[in-house]
This record gives C-alpha cells, structure tokens and sequence, in this order.
C-alpha cells in the first residue's frame, strides 16, 4: 500500500521538484523506500544499546560506557569524525525506595522518587497524607494544612498522539515538589505522569527552586494513586511510611558522542541529527532515547551508504537529557553560534511519524514543502511551516536556528515513558523503520544532493 | 443485542422448559438480566476487599484480616450461618529481592522469588548463568553442566482464550526448581509463566519434592527474560547476582469463611458456590480471585434478594489456595463425604463467561440443559456434560462430587495473574456483571424454585 502510494505520488511529484535546485526526488524516494522496507541499522543500534549497556543514568559510570559504547559502535559503522565532547554536571542517584499504608488499610504500595528528591534516611519518614488534586489546588491550601503532612497529588494524564498534556499534565512532578516544601509539607507523592495502568511509577527530573529545601519526592504507579483515592474516600486519616533513599554523588561528567557523514563542501554548515544517549535508570531506555539515537544514526549512515551528500551531516548523540539537558546546552554553549543548515532530533519513542513541521525560513520554503512532497508517500501529513521542536536542540531553535519535526505518534509513548518498561520489546521494528526511512528521506532532501561512489566500470 | 436475544430466547425456550419440573425460565432470565443490567453487589464486594485489606498472603495476618473483613461483609449482606472453619498450614513469606548481571553488561533486573524458594541470605549469590529453554532440557542435561551454577530456564507462555497452556507452561516453575537441585544448581530463575510484557514478574507456588533441597528460585519478569536471552547470544559467560531473601515462618492459622442462603428445604443437599479469599502478596488479588469470591456471593445475595430458595446455597471463600490448595483440601476433609447439589467454583478473573461445562450425571441431563438455555442469552455456549473443574472444589470434583464450570475468557488472565499489576482497574465493570448474571442464572436454575417473600396487599 504505501508502496504504490510512493511511486505515484513520484511520479506526481517528479515535475515540480525537478524545477527546484533541489536533490532527485526519485532518488530520495528509492533511499526513503529501502529504508521502510529493510533498515536493519536502527534496530541494531537500540538493540545493541539497551542489551550491552542497559541503564544509562546521566553523569554516572554506566552513561561513560554508553558513550564508550557509542564511540566503538559509530566507528565501527563509518562516521567520521567520531569524538566526545565532555561536560560536567551534578549528578543524583536513586536509592532504596518503598511506601506503605501504615493506617487504615495497611498495604504496601509502588513508589519511585523523582529525580533531585530529598531522602527520607534509611529509616523512613512516616506522616499523615493530605490530597489535593492538582497543583494549584495546593497553592491555594493553607500552609497549616500541609505543614508537617505528606501531600498526594491525585492528577490525571490521558494520552494524546501529539503528546500536547506532557506540559500541563507534568506541573505536579515540576513544581508540586517545590511548593509542597515551602508550605512545610514532610514530603510529597504524586499519581505517576503517565497514561498506564501498570504497577511501574514514572520518574522524571524536578528541581526545588525559590531556595525550596529538597524534601522527599515520589511517584506512585497509577494502579497505587487509584487505590489512595479509594483509601481516602473512606474518610479516615490515611498514614503512610515512606522510603526515598536517594543521594547527590556531587559533579560528575558526561558528554556528547558526535559522529559525521563529512560533505563534498566543508564550508558548507551542517545538518545536525540526533538523539540522547542518556536514560532514566530504571528501564533499558529503549523508546527514551535509545530509538532516537539509532533512527538518526540509521538514517545518516543511509545516506552515507549511498554516496557523498554535498552537506555534513553531523550525528549527535546527546549526553544528560533527562536530568536537565546538560547535552544539548553544553553543544549551544560551545556551537551554538556557528551556522547550522538544520536540526533535527529524534526523542519521543519508536512509533510511526505521522507530521512533519519545519522552521527553515521564508526563503526555504520551497524546500520546506519538497520535504512535505517526499514523506506524504509513507504516511506523513505536512503541518506548519514556522515550528519546529526537540528537547536537547530546543534552545538552539529558540535562538533562532532552523530546524525539522518529524512527530511520532505518541500515543503509547506515555504508557512506558521514564518506568522500567522502558525496554526493547516496546519497539515495533516495522514502525522503526518507518521512522529511519522518513528521516532518510528528510536528509536525502536536506543534504544537497548526494554523489554516488565511482564504480569499476563492467567488463 | 443481549437484552434482544435474552428476550427472544426465552419465548423460544418457554414451553420445553415448562414440561420439566424446573423453575421458572422467564423468572430466572428476569433474575439473570437485572444483574446484567445492574449489580453493584460484586463490585462493592472486590473493591472493598482490595481497597480495605489489599494484598493477603495465605496464613498471614493480613489474610486474618481478610476473613474479618469476609465474616462482616456477608453478615452485612444479610448471609446466615456466616463462619470460619480454621485450619493449620505451613507459611513461607516473601523477603528482599533483587538481581544483578555483574558481566558482561552490568544492569539490573526484576526478580520475584516462587513461593517456597530458598534464602540466598542476604548477601546474595553470585553465579554463571547456564541456560535451558525447558524442563526437559534441563533434565537432559549432565549435573556437570548445571552444578554450582545458576539455571535459567526460557520457557515462553502464549495467551489462550481457555488458559489450555497452564499445565503445560508451567512446568519450569513447578518442576524447574527440583530438578535444578537435584543437578546441583546454585539456584534457578526462569522466565516467568506470564504472557504480558511488563517489568513485573509472575510469582506462584512450587514445592521442592523428591527430597531435593531448597534452593533460591525465582521468576524473571518477561522482558528482563529476553534480555538475558539476548545477553546469552553475545556468547559470554554470564554471571548473575541474585538476592532473594525468603523465609519460611512455621506453622499458621488460615480458614474458609462460608455463609448461607438457608433452603426451604434443609435436607435437601446444598449447592456450594464459591472463590479464593487469599491472594498472592504483590498485587491486590483483584482477578485472582477477589472477582471470584465477589461474583459467588453477589449471585447468591441476588437469590436471596428474589426471596427463599428450595434448596441451601453455600458461598464458600476459601484460605490459602494459592500455595497448596489448603482451603478445598481442608472442606474436602470435613465435608467432602457429606451430599452436594452441585459445586462451582470462580477463580479465571473477571472477564465474560463464554462456556458452561457441568458433570451433573445422566439423570440431571435436562437440568444440565436447562443452563444452556438460560445461558445462550447473555453469549454463554454449552460444552460439555460430563465435565467440571476448579481449583479448591478440584479434588471434590474428581471424588465424584456434581459440578459446573462457568468458563471465562482468560485471554488476559496470565497477563496479570501472580503480578503485583493484580489490581482493581484491571476488572471491567460489565463483564464482572455479566458473570453474576450467568452465576445468578445457574443458581436460578439449580436452587430448586424461589418463594418470593410475602408482601403486603396494596391498597
């Protein structure tokens, strides 16, 4: 099906495009549908990472083998230029953690903290629960309500394929810590920012701000948040101990892992693709981030396969996303202000690009929509033509950059997002490659045309 | 659709049932359609039992409390003769639990002990992985290859509407861990007998027989299983650390709680309805089995409701099934001699009924038909008539003792089952309905007529 479409949506396309100084859309069309039909490159690469490393906490030892792990892996399949740009960060790690209803109903139930949380001491914190249910619910509390207590906030995320609630969804993990210590409270659990019903809480970074003193913080699995609602609507104190033994280890380092495909014009800027090699601790970081750094890495070494692009295409492979986008902001501080053709980043799971949105500028337009003309074939909708997104590269596109989306269906996304499902077999390999060939086509388009290697002529 | 073809059916079915000195078909799809339509009685039963109690391990005190929370509860719903019959049993709870891949790729996995396990101590072991991918092989293999050594045994589970497989995939867990020790093995961890992909491993009983020591025993959630497969085709040795502190407590008490909807008729032999009141300790025993316990008595309050049955209907929520049958064995052994209209038993979940089986003998064959009728309506096919199961009624069945089994579909059943993810979000509401209405049809049928209660004249 999405073949036929391809070919004559080519050849529909084939006039328009050739009127451009743009790359052989029939080209592009035949590199973006090898990489539907056999990309193996993107599958080895997340398969190879979450099997051989695993876990991948920022800024700790098993974060330095993934990027050695990366420098190996990105050599080994060709790039150039292969190197790591070190930075330091503060690091936290996770400790023992368990909560219990103490009263009425005594029960165990599934916590993690949340990144930057305080630790209650290996002995525990024990306190009476008041609920709110959402943050500004407990803005509005009197402090005296809270002082001393350990709040649960009791928000609900549903899923959307956009991911659009991630923002609004995700305050009682961003700021419900913060506030929640500055009205004294004991500590804080929240319902999980997540859209499953497992029992498998969701981690995510907060920081404590407005000189907020760290206090214990945690997220429950949904099925546990439901069973406190439950718990609460019989009227009685609820008490719950709780034990969050997590610690700041100090300054660690970590780094980006870069890797390029070198164009026919160096002087030329490039075109930057990538993903973030680090992961939240608990999951192999399959779908977070581990498919992002495999899809852009595929789809790079697909071009490279092909022959010479007329642009670099630089492969980066950012360190320290998930605990405040160290990655992203060491490259702005360091590249930030060289000229970049585009930015690209894939970080928001393994399933199918159904959009692409673009922020060239007015004067690329008609590459723009050349980029819309060679993805419609495999299902992907044109949206706007003044956005793009992506975590780490989000304050380069701030600047002023240029930059692509490829917006994957998140549906699912927020089922497994920071718990330890995060793992292999949540990638659908056909959507995968769907992916990898999507941003084959987008670099195909992007890269400037690309020269094939000389072959021996046949005898 | 139901409500049509109930009504349809019970035209049709009208007059052949009337030749049969059987109840009343249209009074009894009355009964069965109102519980479609609208109990709660089940609902309140499982989420009071999972909310108000929660997890409740054979022989603990949290099963004690279960069987208060049992004995108010019934006398509450208006139950006579509402009792404990206590026994004595052996108690192994659960402890600390974790593992490790120290090489070649350090990470962590999910682990749960089986019941019974050994203590690693909790210091751990440290061990080679040497791997199996089944019991068989495992038995095959010389006690060279297997002694000091941790086994791992690969034995996938797929889903089946009718759980056929159980027998057959459980096997690694309840004959794994003898075999292993029997060979010598430092301690056994297989891939769970589950059919999900969560972090969550399936735990359930074994017991170490022929002799064989105790050794650690423990289950794999699934993806951790396929990650150690993939791990294993790197060709490495593989050396795991495992900790699963596990003990065995003595002697405790457990019991059935059973309570009664007095016959009109007390010679006449009752007929005994029932489910597991225990559950396994990580999850909320939702499907497993409060739905069971919760769909036997809500059909009976409904009997009891419509007024006064010919013969005794029994609800039985038995102790202590999960790890050894204790409950069944211990009515079997006080009451197992005594005459019995008909035993039913609940314990697949809570997910629609689509099949009665029954062994009620050649001289009951048009009351076994008269099921079938009153079933067909809410999508209920009959099977067999010389067939019945159970778990706790199971040895009472195979004495000779008349049953029926109301199959649900168990498609999802081993996603769950044993899992901490055993939780209450995980029963639909309308499904659990229609099983009380097929309980309430079957007790509508086999309690011998309803003497609706007086009422007073209007006037």
């Amino acid at each position: 099906m999405l073949r036929t479409l391809a070919a004559a949506s080519l050849l529909a396309a084939a006039s328009p495009l050739a009127s451009q100084t743009l790359p052989d859309p029939v080209k592009v069309g035949g590199l973006r549908d090898a990489a539907l039909d056999n990309d193996h490159y993107a599958w080895d690469i997340v398969e190879g990472l979450t099997t051989e490393v695993g876990p991948r906490l920022a800024g700790t030892e098993a974060e330095a083998r993934a990027r050695e792990w990366a420098v190996k892996k990105l050599t080994a399949m060709g790039f150039a230029n292969v190197r790591v740009e070190p930075f330091d960060m503060p690091v936290w790690v996770r400790g023992q953690e368990s909560a219990e209803i103490i009263a009425p109903f005594p029960q165990r139930m599934v916590v993690s903290a949340l990144g930057n949380s305080g630790s209650t001491g290996p002995a525990g914190i024990t306190g009476e629960i008041v609920a709110f249910d959402s943050v500004d619910a407990l803005r509005a509390a009197p402090d005296s309500a809270v002082k001393g207590k350990i709040v649960f906030i009791d928000h609900r995320m549903v899923a959307t394929s956009d991911g659009i609630g991630y923002g609004q969804f995700g305050a009682p993990r961003r700021q419900g810590p913060t506030v929640a210590s500055k009205k004294g409270a004991l500590a804080i659990v929240i319902r999980s920012i997540g859209t499953d019903h497992h029992r498998n809480p969701h981690t995510g970074v907060q920081v404590f701000s407005d000189g907020a003193t760290p206090i214990p913080a945690g997220a429950l699995s949904v099925p546990d948040a439901e069973q406190m609602v439950r718990i609460l609507k019989r009227g009685q104190p609820v008490t719950m101990r709780l034990v969050l033994v997590s610690q700041n280890i100090g300054t660690r380092q970590s780094g980006n892992v870069i890797a390029e495909v070198p164009g026919r014009d160096p002087t030329l800027p490039p075109i930057l693709v990538g993903g973030h090699l680090d992961s939240w601790d608990q999951g192999t970081g399959a779908i977070d981030d581990g498919a992002g750094v495999a899809i852009a890495a595929a789809a790079a070494k697909r071009i490279m396969d092909a022959g010479r692009p007329l642009r670099t295409i630089r492969v980066i492979w950012f360190g320290a996303e998930e605990v405040g986008l160290f990655g992203g902001l060491d490259y702005r501080a360091r590249h930030g202000k060289e000229p970049h053709y585009a930015l690209i980043e894939s970080d928001f799971g393994a399933d199918r690009i159904y959009r692409v949105d673009s922020k060239l500028g007015e004067a690329r337009r008609s590459e723009a929509e050349a980029l819309g003309k060679v993805l419609a074939p495999i299902g992907i909708v044109t949206g706007k033509f003044e956005e793009a997104d992506g975590s780490d590269i989000g304050p380069m596109l701030a600047d002023g950059l240029p930059g692509i989306t490829l917006a994957q269906d998140g549906t699912r996304y927020f089922d497994i997002h920071h718990t330890p499902d995060d793992t292999l077999d949540k990638i659908d390999p056909a959507q995968l490659r769907q992916n990898v060939a999507a941003w084959t086509a987008v670099l195909g388009v992007l890269s400037g045309s690309i020269e094939e290697p000389k072959r021996p002529k046949r005898r």
